[in-house]
């Protein structure tokens, strides 16, 4: 008899798991058919690359972009939408850079140059010095002031091709954008040109944020393609002393006021509880900003999309948020927590996408080893639409503040080994996404916001 | 004692397991960084479509890449270089096709089209007639003779985006190309107009064979852009008649002369026993063949290039080869097994990569469950290196009919979300590759190589 009674239970708590995993999973069939079939996404990255264009915190086409995605979270059928006003930072480039090497012989090979970001410029009349490569922190530090005073220091540091998780390399070798310049300028360098942060090699150079620290002076920074770089690497092997020119026209003015785009659909049952999926909607002046980050503010509002036009009620609230100033202060991000804990709000969960519009691979999650347990078997709920692996330290730039409150933050891990290909350069284009690898991540992103309100964490 | 005993044979066999399996990785890994470091093969990839181009069997640029990757397998390191001569067919497109539709009000819109493969022509005039839309093989059959007699017959039958397989949806709608055609010509229709097999909407025709019955006339197919047959298709239920007009210039010419390109490192051990990798050198005229199959054929070469560079000896005999024909006979693939059959060779595992140069997922196999036991373990060495899964039902057109001589055939599994975008479309060029995500295709075949050489199935 016992055992009758605990077969009968092993039976029905079975049948009931497994009726949940099939409704589940007809559920997220729906959904990712309906996403790949009816996905607004594509044309709404279209509208933002092609229709506005690179939009840099403070700028008007920033502002553009709030107008129009705060359009679109209409039509995607969010019930409420609102704009989280917000200071940033405001750099502009002004007139075009330009840079060359001077030869021993007197010729001029120009470079291909941008200003990096939020970098002070040089004069008018531009800076020419002695150029000086170093190839690591180490190094930089090895030759200090006795190497590098009065100098150009050119920061070569090549980003390692045989880490297959791309992130790692651009990790180890960020240094050389946000920190070295200003290492460089303690220790006298009046200029700095940093080898772009790509693993591919061509004439775009990639800009992206450098730090100053107030305690050195502030030197023009600059980035040069990666053939340039190995070009100038080879040059300076040749000869003994190359002399490098330099002329910026960027500044910072002052700060901007813009805006977080909030788009809801309430929760039925516990509307308190708030779910956030997002991306940044600033992109660096370059390009249009399609891969970053366009792709995840068009993706999060296709969550809210999927979720309605699939008959989804949830019972916690669903934001989809494209937060300002990723790229150049995270001010986005900060005010967001900020409103959050002004409002007391109970934020759950939140789910940025910001490693490109490429094919989903996986999702990765901070959460405790509790609401990991919850967490993980829900992978499985996903392989059939191509999520191979869900993964452990998860998040994103603007969610990261959101850990304050001890939200499980987590982000979609896309392929990302064409992403530093484009990243922050001329390339990062609309036509370099591809419409079935966004959607398919809009898709997976859909699905899992759909079990986080189902099941809660 | 005898507990003793045990672990300490299970604890010599685990140490023995763990040491081959750490040995394993560290040579999988120096392979792999290897290719993504020092890899000719994107080099190799841009000879191919730059310099040579498109190499439809029978053409002149087939015999140059025949020749050109004769040298490149030299310079990987091949200790033999041969070529085995084939006949083929030989289907020129001759003059630009072109075509319109001609509305009520006598107004022609072009069309943007082309000539299928194997294709016959019209005349020089011409075909003009009414055109009948379907959808399916089921709606063809229904028509039969009454609704098709004398008409264009328009093959819209739209690939399914909600698999997330696209091989499905293509296996699936490939008929409407290959067959449907045919069929059509049954019936009484004078030429067919088939949607591109595509999934996204644009406007380049894709080409691909088309499969005549000798029981039925032979009626000139051709394909048009998605776009098209989407406003075409609109076109048709407004208005209750529309003229099609198309003219080409295609012909099949008597077979001609080429060859399959082999290049073997002779193994240390068991020379007799043959380890196959290819991919196919022939590609559609329209394009460069970049991912169709110019991948394959550099990743192929590749893999000899890392076992030589990383100071392997293969037991095994280990041959990178070159089909030929593939696209639109097959005859390289059989010539490969009868010369295989003449020689007596033992063809233990053959490898094809033939799904685009996209970042590697999986690999698939075709083999016993005996011989599947000892494959998948080996997924774990590879999952460091980007590789997901290990599958069934693997291979590829061109050693497919290796199957005759029981060897295990498998396919490189690229993730292959872009692949109908560009599939024997104009679009299929060298730009659309990344270099990375070519190199992790072929660092990962060299590794799956490495371990078959190493043990056997």
């Amino acid at each position: 008899m016992r055992t009758k009674l605990f077969s009968g239970i092993a039976a029905f708590l079975f049948s009931t798991t497994l009726s949940a995993q099939t409704d589940d999973s007809s559920v997220i069939k729906k959904i990712v058919d309906d996403v790949l079939v009816n996905s607004s996404a594509y044309d709404n990255l279209r509208y933002i690359c092609k229709k506005i264009g690179p939009r840099l915190s403070g700028s008007a086409n920033a502002q553009k972009a709030v107008e129009a995605t705060a359009r679109m979270l209409k039509e995607a059928g969010a019930d409420t939408v609102y704009l989280q006003p917000c200071m940033v930072p405001h750099w502009i480039r002004g007139a075009k850079e330009t840079g060359y090497i001077q030869l021993a012989g007197g010729k001029k090979v120009n470079l291909h140059l941008c200003a990096l970001g939020n970098s002070v410029a040089t004069d008018k009349k531009g800076i020419s010095a002695g150029v000086v490569e170093v190839r690591s922190m180490a190094e930089l530090d090895a030759l200090g002031e006795k190497g590098l005073k009065g100098k150009m220091v050119f920061l070569n540091f090549a980003m390692d091709p045989t880490n297959i998780n791309v992130f790692k390399s651009y990790a180890k070798n960020g240094v050389a954008r946000w920190g070295a310049p200003t290492i460089a300028a303690k220790y006298g360098a009046v200029a700095a040109v940093v080898r772009s942060l790509a693993i591919n090699n061509d004439n775009y150079p990639h800009t992206g944020v450098t730090v100053y620290n107030d305690s050195f002076p502030k030197i023009p920074a600059v980035a040069i393609s990666t053939n340039d770089a190995e070009w100038l690497s080879r040059q300076l092997k040749m000869k003994m002393q190359l002399t490098a020119y330099i002329q910026t026209n960027c500044r910072m003015l002052p700060d901007a006021p813009s805006f977080n785009v909030v788009g809801e659909i309430r929760g039925t049952e516990y509307p308190g509880e708030i779910i956030t999926v997002g991306g940044h909607l600033d992109s660096w002046d370059l390009a249009e900003g399609a891969h970053d980050d366009g792709a995840g503010c068009v993706q999060s509002i296709e969550v809210l999309r999927a979720i309605r036009a699939n008959g989804i009620k949830p019972k916690r609230t669903i934001r989809a948020v494209m937060f300002m100033n990723e790229e150049n202060g995270g001010k986005g991000g900060k005010k967001y927590l900020e409103l959050g804990e002004a409002n007391k709000e109970t934020h759950l969960f939140a789910l940025e996408s910001d490693e490109g519009g490429f094919t989903p691979r996986g999702f990765n999650f901070t959460a405790t080893e509790t609401q990991l347990e919850k967490i993980m078997p829900w992978q499985k709920l996903l392989l059939n639409s191509g999520i191979d692996y869900f993964g452990k330290n998860g998040g994103g730039a603007d969610i990261e503040p959101l850990k304050k409150l001890h939200t499980v933050v987590a982000d979609l891990a896309p392929d990302t080994q064409r992403y530093f290909d484009i990243h922050h350069a001329a390339t990062d284009v609309f036509e370099n996404v591809s419409r079935r690898e966004l959607l398919l991540g809009a898709a997976n992103m859909a699905a899992l916001i759909y079990l986080v309100d189902k099941y809660g964490l």
